[in-house]
């Protein structure tokens, strides 16, 4: 009978899914935050997302945010605290079974609103269970909050964890930068920095941010927007090197030549394909170290970036956290006021002053659609990005969020060990 | 006639040399900031160390350091700020003409000073000139300051750009092992972090900093202290995935086996060697994930620290940059009184609260002679640190020195391009 009180307000369940950020956790502070200010009784936590729940693994969140000082830490705690999955929902035709397992526990667990905190993978999973919903009757409400380092969601200016990676690569670029400088040798060194982004180069464009009255910024910045051509990198490089003995380089994990294959395909690439069928690229910057040390001589660095630099969270954006948490807060309020099958997204009104907000959009026009870097925002010759884009993205690295050192290293909010949770 | 006035001073030069560090400008701000203060003249910098000396190429520091906020720019900046160099000096009696040529230019500079700043191979240069002064009746005093992550330069406690890199190097570890846990999967996960240091595993070994009440730390750390066994090493992966299903491994680039062949060389490496007959020892993480992805058939990643541990000033420790500054006041002190043939070093007299100091030690006792971790600090099967280890460590991590963030990205103090300078 309470099931049909429509005013009672029940609980909520949100989870994190795919790759994580360092502001995913400031997302799942506001869904909690709000969830609390208006009214519901409990917020379950997926444990590694929906697949996760599927085994009925959840927790209580509020075992884990006792206090404000946990709800800090939690906004300061990089990757997902509920743990993540890379699981892809079937389509409701083929496998009607794992919806209605779903929507079991959901019922049994008494929600309202379900958030999802993800990347389009995620979109993928919120237009399905809310069509579901919609299909089988059921008032459970579903939204979307956007994350992702690589910043490839279409609709949303930006999304919470591109401004934190964003801000970590180019403080590392520049370091980097430094790095190669103070130790430039007579016949000249080359230093290929690999960035994550498989088909859109928002974060390694990122690496012009080192650019500044203190640093020339990377030598040349090639985007997976752009066709990589091997020879030509080569030749560009060896000319470089006659005027200047220290190159910085900075690369996209997915740039790829003119047929489509990738270069980190051409070195010896771990081969880990995962549930969606995508390849772990990475040896990129090695295999063209190697190809810049057969053909030119040079000493070569190759730096990747690695899962360091979409965990960086003791460098993290203040603007990222701060707009992280208030778009989780956003979607809890969407669905508690009603909406289903939404995506929060994030529109700016003015890039100086910056000044943003957030807008609703229906999962159904965003779902597994890429946003790339806009071709006009990258230089004719392909080797850099324009000030554009660096007008774009400077006011998404604004301010610092203070980790909270213990002895020395930021503290995170404590999660037991998820296997431990059943 | 000038030249025998003892009481009259005249200039300085500092120099710096081998890896860089996040704390080598603050020795350098040090040793300005003394030189000025105990009323030399000028103060100049050898561009890329005594190599960059002997081409003619310096600055005088002082058109770079105008204000007191440029000292502190100087302290923040990574890297060396006025160029390194490996290069060895020839014995004596090998090429004279050498030291016939660096006297030369000194004297024409009114030089009483000499001050450089770097590791055991820095020494070396520093014991050689400060013998041919003896030699030759030079009046010009020669100062080692130490310096370099690896912490390896016998006689002192430890040495500056050591708790810097190893704050990073805690913090880096920590945010992966949360972005492991985050992404585990059914089968199991490695992530393998590489770490700086050829001989002495102090780097790897600070790995063990990410351990505290929200964080296990890593589940594994070899150090190149302990031969390496590639079998036992994934017997211990396979056993710990049984419990675990993502394992974080910290290995030192400089671990190898019985027989002393690098883990590095077995993979493709980088074959770079420089003027020391240093190869670049890179590849280590890579190639023991290839082995364990084709041994266990779990997701692996490899994660190499590579130039980022040393270029992190973004999350200096505050004890490094401060003792930096010292220990450059201190040998600047020390020539400025008559010494020479010295290296500063810290002594340290309590561990809580921290309390250390500076001494002289005679260069001849330190050169080349390389200081390992203890082997009662390694855990008796070889694969983890003791508390010991860690109680050593914990002090120099301790604090923080804001970066200067100016729009969203930490400033350094102004360097134009070295090559422009001649």
């Amino acid at each position: 009978m309470e099931k049909k009180k429509e005013r009672i307000k029940r609980n909520v369940i949100v989870g994190q899914s795919g790759g994580p950020t360092a502001a995913i956790n400031s997302s799942l502070a506001g869904v909690y935050r709000t969830a609390i200010d208006r009214g519901y009784k409990r917020v379950f936590g997926m444990i590694h997302g929906i697949q996760g729940l599927l085994e009925g693994r959840y927790v209580d969140l509020s075992d884990h945010i006792k206090t404000g000082l946990d709800e800090e830490l939690l906004k300061r705690t990089p990757s997902a605290f509920l743990g993540s999955c890379r699981y892809k929902l079937p389509g409701i035709s083929e496998d009607k079974a794992v919806y209605e397992k779903i929507f079991s526990i959901l019922n049994d667990l008494q929600i309202d609103c379900f958030i999802y905190i993800g990347g389009n993978d995620s979109m993928d999973t919120i237009k399905k269970l809310s069509d579901y919903a919609i299909v089988t009757g059921s008032e459970i409400k579903f939204i979307g909050c956007p994350k992702t380092i690589d910043n490839d969601l279409a609709l949303t200016d930006h999304t919470p964890g591109y401004g934190s990676a964003a801000k970590y690569i180019g403080t590392s670029v520049k370091e980097v930068i430094r790095d190669g400088w103070s130790l430039e040798t007579e016949k000249g060194q080359i230093l290929v920095i690999e960035i994550m982004g498989r088909n859109a180069g928002w974060l390694t464009g990122a690496a012009a941010l080192a650019k500044g009255e203190d640093c020339d910024g990377p030598d040349a910045i090639y985007l997976p927007e752009i066709d990589f051509d091997v020879d030509k990198f080569v030749a560009r490089c060896r000319e470089m090197l006659k005027t200047k003995r220290s190159i910085v380089i900075a690369v996209s994990e997915g740039i790829h030549t003119k047929d489509g294959t990738y270069i980190s395909e051409m070195g010896s690439a771990n081969a880990y394909v995962d549930a969606f069928g995508h390849r772990q690229l990475t040896g990129t910057a090695r295999y063209l170290c190697d190809v810049l040390g057969a053909q030119i001589g040079c000493k070569t660095r190759a730096i990747e970036l690695s899962a360091l630099q979409r965990a960086a969270s003791h460098i993290a954006s203040r603007i990222d956290i701060l707009e992280a948490f208030e778009v989780g807060g956003a979607a809890l309020k969407a669905a508690d006021e009603g909406e289903s099958g939404q995506m929060v997204i994030i529109v700016r009104t003015s890039d100086d002053p910056y000044q943003a907000g957030t807008e609703l959009k229906d999962v159904h026009r965003i779902a597994n659609d890429e946003r790339l870097v806009p071709l006009e925002w990258i230089t004719p010759d392909g080797t850099n990005v324009t000030r554009e884009f660096v007008n774009y993205v400077k006011p998404l690295i604004q301010g610092d969020v203070a980790p909270i050192m213990v002895d020395g290293i930021p503290r995170h909010l404590f999660m037991p060990n998820y296997q431990q949770i059943l």
